[in-house]
């Protein structure tokens, strides 16, 4: 060994292949980017498969983080956040929810999507499975894969009066190796709202069978209908197995930023900071700053994108009613036109036949699991204008 | 159940406890923290525990945040970062380094932290364990088990020439489930920094057995010869199984801006790619835009902080070596004095009583894994000031 190492520069071809973690090689990338990376670099694309609104993030939260900048907040902080943000947070939370909120119970995340990734290494591993409300968002499937265990989706289903859940089969996919729900709600991609009658009866299907509740609420205030959607803040105690998990980038316009929260009971307060400690230590200081900012002093930002949203679907939504193939609900919340087309075998296959022969992206449905095939999801965060034209170019191709 | 359900708001007594995954509660806090809560929010206290500078971001990179910020840097960017930092990354590694180095290879992360969170996800899971020199800090060995899999510290050792490792200790704790080695040097906390024959020994020891190589790099550029410590970056071939995390905080003075890199091999990207959007998606962009200007403008900076960390040492240093029982070596690199008390025998008890009693902070050495007992970590990025009252009161308390 030691000759070999001195010489330095002999040909390999006695090397030994590295090999990464099996189970890694089953994570799918996003067929949402798979498609997106066809047309992403062309400016001829009118492009709504991504997530994420047209409005930039507003000034007064800009100015914040400047502001904190100067302030030279470019330290680490507590891992849980800084006490300020906490208690912004937890004013918000009560406020909007009406229910009390210790500090103790919030922790800052580098996004919802870290958020949910503490939350998985906190509950699972391998032989552990998560039951999931689909179609949803790749992401929740995948982080559930990475943490070794076994993802199972249960899907929602779209009849007459729009999309709903069958409780009874959620309830019957859980078995004694079932260690929590994923319930993504306000839903992305489909719009659809768990009625809180509902989250009662999974609320109490968990305490009676000890098993966590992720509820993933990013889209509470995207909703069309009140101030937010039903949130299982409103039904569950402080110390029940409850995590929920938000994000400032959506009600904000805050996707670049990466931040996010996690509501868990005040007794996992300390092992919730050892994991952020162990993942990413703590969020950069000055974007706390500014989420302060946002909640404190966003709500006339945030109604007035919930009206913007709220004119792009109305657009969207009688423009597909009026295609013969077609076939979707009203999103009751989020920012996704989630629409069947019938005969459409292979949406990731139409998706790209859409994109390089009428230069508009749209999500292929298989991307949001199983359930989500056969379906296109368009984001309406976008203007009039594109959307209308985007419809036109739609309706022809479905119609030709 | 549904009756139970309806009911909503019966006595709890029948509930079933939801658990966390066992292996989380093995999980240790640091004991840095453990000894920090004590005493952090007093301002009386010369707090000399964390790693962490006291110099603020230097102000051409805030500025170049500000204008990011300015100009709506605040959409999402690509998982592996935007592609003018991996540009200013790669161009940055080269010139260093003098190897020619692909944009493909460099992932941007949340942290070198973050970096090493994902390398832990590619790499092992429960049955497999990794090969760690110590003392080191404690989240290298933490992230280990958070994984699922088994860390294994072996001990650098400090003789009459400073720190030195053996290297058929490290090769003889290698068996069939060892993954990877995780070699953090420059080292935090005691300086050591690994010579450039044993890189080449431990490189090729991987080539032949299949192991990966994670080199945490964090303090390559805080060092007291030379324009950077010796790097596995010089010996390393494009396709080996080696993954280099940096990070921005320590370089630049970018703690709380939570931004590291990862080099690896570059059929690894896609892989990398898709970890990073399942963990955190991508870093905030605006300090992404930050990130390009640190490391093309930022080398005045780098060598007016190594110049100032020399002088810290060089007072803490000869300070404590005229102190009868204490034994250190010189520290070669990052900012850490990291000494040995002779008979102290816990070392976060002592660290304990040096804050009541004389209101300085030190890190217990006990936090840095079993070969850390015995010491304890002073990090000299202070003032002179600063240093010089804490030397005075810690020779105090050390020989009375």
């Amino acid at each position: 060994m030691k000759g070999l190492a001195q010489a330095g520069m002999e040909p390999r071809d006695h090397s030994v292949p590295a090999r990464i973690r099996p189970r890694i090689d089953e994570v799918e990338s996003s067929l949402i980017r798979e498609v997106a990376s066809r047309g992403m670099d062309s400016d001829d694309v009118l492009a709504l498969w991504f997530g994420e609104g047209n409005v930039p993030t507003p000034k007064f939260i800009v100015d914040a983080a400047k502001r904190a900048l100067d302030q030279g907040h470019v330290f680490y902080t507590d891992n849980q956040g800084i006490t300020p943000l906490r208690q912004a947070l937890a004013g918000y939370i009560s406020g909007l929810y009406g229910v009390p909120m210790d500090i103790e119970r919030i922790s800052v995340t580098a996004s919802g999507m870290s958020a949910i990734t503490v939350a998985m290494q906190l509950l699972v591993e391998p032989g552990d499975n998560v039951v999931i409300t689909g179609p949803v968002w790749p992401n929740c499937i995948e982080t559930v894969r990475i943490a070794g265990a076994d993802p199972r989706v249960v899907q929602i289903e779209l009849g007459e009066d729009g999309w709903s859940l069958d409780l009874d089969r959620l309830f019957d996919s859980v078995d004694e190796n079932t260690r929590a729900f994923f319930i993504n709600s306000p839903n992305n991609p489909t719009g659809w709202v768990m009625p809180e009658e509902q989250q009662r009866e999974v609320l109490d299907f968990c305490r009676g069978r000890g098993i966590w509740l992720i509820a993933d609420e990013v889209y509470d205030r995207l909703v069309y209908q009140g101030r937010h959607a039903p949130s299982f803040h409103t039904l569950a105690d402080p110390d029940d197995p409850v995590i929920i998990v938000n994000s400032f980038s959506k009600s904000w316009s805050m996707t670049g930023w990466r931040m996010g929260w996690m509501v868990t009971p005040a007794r996992l307060g300390l092992t919730i900071g050892k994991l952020i400690e162990y993942n990413f230590s703590c969020v950069a200081t000055f974007i706390q700053h500014a989420g302060i900012v946002a909640v404190e002093e966003g709500e006339p930002f945030v109604a007035e994108l919930v009206e913007r949203y709220r004119r792009g679907r109305d657009v969207v939504y009688q423009r597909l009613a009026g295609i013969d193939r077609v076939r979707m609900a009203l999103p009751e919340a989020a920012f996704y036109a989630f629409f069947a087309v019938d005969g459409m075998a292979d949406s990731t296959d139409f998706a790209i036949r859409l994109l390089e022969e009428k230069r508009v992206g749209l999500a292929p449905g298989a991307a949001f699991g199983p359930g989500g095939e056969g379906h296109l999801r368009l984001c309406f965060a976008a203007t009039e204008a594109t959307l209308s034209e985007s419809l036109g170019r739609i309706a022809e191709f479905i119609e030709r």
